[in-house]
């Protein structure tokens, strides 16, 4: 048996980033960059300013009350084409350029001004302004030609306005990867659709589906297959064109168990592994064609926590970024948990604070791998490493928190 | 001026859940739920193998190894059609029925088993089974009629498998909530389109387009408004059919904020808030017609942490949530803060762990709000609450992680 980081590593390995598209900025948010961005004009152009007030020569002012002739008005959008000469003030806005010959800004709320017309008028300024006060000066947020952006990146909404602010109608992302996901299993049926005696209504598809989707990747959900080799091999054949087939079921070591010998025709490199872990201990991984081929578990709960550890890393990998494990936090155990055997377990818990705080993770009362209800009522999974010794209820323990991206 | 506790708490009041809509399961994830999901079946339908092994009486095993009779065997979807009499075992797999007469299940690795074909044989088993071993029994899951997921709930993968497995084809949820996007402002073009002397290219539009998303939303991001009355009251009258209009700029005290008195002709309910924060002071909020109006301040730093503040949350309202505050941890500060005045404000800072895996928030040198790339490569803000004083680094104080939902 490997270990789960052993797993990991291995898939990562295997995995190579997708190609680059280009999307309009108004649908790169979440996408992960794959060229660099740089700024195209520096911010902001000129040196503008940073309240509404009056624009000034700090020398006039150095002994208040100081009137001012107000030569002119300039709205932001609008810079005044004149020059700011001795004892003269313009009136500006916050983003307003600075006129020629001024230095300094006066806020509006220190001055008492007398508009007499088209802007025109006269100012009392009643502060001594420092020479560059309220003025942001040209490219003070960037200058052209600064890197903005660094691929590999997940674009979140402020990247997304940095982008836009330095001139960007497009950005290259990576392209979504296509993941297909197979299904499999004579007793699985569609929800809706009538379920036979001893038959159960398909889950995994659609929480891969959801799954995929959360990481970033394009989902397939392929018709369910049967128990049957042949239609087995013929639902993966379909999905050539895939970058990643996801399968569920049928990765166990029982005779049913037919994913494994049915792909073996269509030429595939497959590895079968036993992953020192709990939920999930069944696995595969290999190729089929161009595609990465990862099998999971068929009871829900394992394959969902599969997906968690090696699913989602496999897609960021995919998507050019490093395909880290899972982010965890400390918390106190809610409840005794008893010493662990050789396999990584993942205990699902519920969280919450104590009263000074602090964070507690307690482990459900059923742990079993096929029970979806509680596996949705989770919080979190608790970690227990390998031959991990008993711990009191109290103790700090490693837990992954679940809802994150949804998931 | 009114603190952001009850600036939120008002436009909370405000605001009433949308309508609900039926959406494929396909469909659903990362969607809010609108309408109870029971389960329409029990979960396992049957009492059902855990393990690959065979289907057993315990009491013909109490003295290992015993040897029975392997009458059938049945994969997951073919149930045994007869009775296992004393002296008889069947073959099962995991997700198999239990056959009628038998009580538990051993598991294969326990057992020898001479196949003669058709899966009959002679199985010799070497434990002592617990009656009901590794059998899960009907309903163990969840039984029909359960209360699996309660509105609201935004629903993630778990959840979507859950609803599946209980034979959900069809959720309903709250419909995407329409938020129309006004930018507006002389100085203001979109990225690609030549930008005049004196213009900035629009970011709060795509900073907006995408926080829109992120909670939820569906955005509709209207052309830039010119500083015209006429055209800002014919954007907003065209955003028709929105559930809420954000707009950002304008919403200042100079000449140039037109946004308030170009709206009054619409008819609207429009209060002006001065909210005690840093950055984005000024703010709008009211009514036109059916929709909902927040008025952002223009300067994109502003813009940005008022949409965290407020926009996300009231996108959540909208869905049926209860729009929260963004949650904060603890952190470290790495720096001394100056003591604050009587505005609450939110530091652009970012994280990092100490040797001892502490969390460290070290603000940004530069804090203007206009900054984008300051704000793009933060990962937090610091809170400072009005009046806070003085922290020393090392101290504690809480800040909002920045980055959850690609925002």
């Amino acid at each position: 048996m490997i270990s789960v980081a052993e797993a990991r590593q291995r898939i990562l390995a295997a995995l190579s980033p997708v190609g680059p598209e280009v999307v309009a900025l108004s649908a790169a948010w979440g996408r992960v960059l794959a060229a660099p961005v740089a700024a195209r004009l520096d911010k902001p152009g000129a040196d503008v300013s940073a309240m509404d007030g009056f624009a000034v020569r700090a020398e006039d002012c150095a002994r208040p009350p100081a009137r001012l002739r107000v030569v002119g008005s300039a709205p932001a959008g609008h810079p005044f084409r004149g020059t700011v000469g001795p004892g003269e003030a313009v009136r500006l806005f916050t983003g307003s350029v600075i006129p020629a010959g001024a230095d300094s800004v006066v806020v509006q709320e220190d001055t008492d001004f007398a508009e007499r017309g088209e802007g025109a008028g006269e100012v009392e300024i009643r502060v001594v302004p420092k020479p560059g006060a309220h003025v942001r000066p040209r490219a003070g947020d960037f200058a052209h030609g600064t890197m903005l952006l660094s691929p590999p990146r997940r674009l979140t909404a402020r990247d997304v306005g940095l982008a836009a602010s330095a001139g960007h109608a497009w950005l290259t992302v990576r392209r979504r990867p296509r993941v297909a996901i197979l299904a499999t299993g004579d007793e699985v049926t569609l929800p809706g659709d009538p379920v036979p005696e001893g038959g159960v209504v398909s889950s995994n598809g659609f929480v891969l589906e959801s799954v995929v989707r959360a990481a970033g990747g394009e989902p397939i959900l392929l018709p369910i297959a049967p128990d049957d080799p042949e239609a087995i091999a013929a639902a993966v054949a379909a999905a050539r064109g895939a970058d990643l087939v996801v399968t569920s079921g049928g990765a166990s070591v029982g005779q049913h168990d037919l994913v494994r010998p049915a792909l073996a025709p269509l030429g595939l490199a497959l590895d079968f592994w036993k992953i020192a872990m709990r939920p999930g201990k069944p696995f595969m991984f290999g190729r089929v064609g161009d595609a990465a081929l990862i099998g999971l578990p068929g009871n829900p709960v394992s394959a969902t926590v599969c997906a968690i550890l090696f699913l989602v890393p496999a897609i960021e990998r995919l998507l050019g970024l490093p395909g880290a494990a899972p982010a965890t936090v400390r918390a106190r155990a809610g409840a005794r948990l008893a010493a662990n055997d050789h396999r990584a377990d993942h205990l699902r818990a519920t969280l919450a604070r104590d009263a000074d705080g602090v964070l507690v993770a307690t482990p459900a009362a059923r742990q079993d791998s096929s029970q979806m209800a509680v596996l949705a009522a989770a919080d979190a999974l608790i970690l227990r490493p390998p031959d991990a010794p008993e711990v009191a209820a109290g103790e700090w323990v490693d837990v992954i928190p679940l809802g994150g991206r949804d998931i």
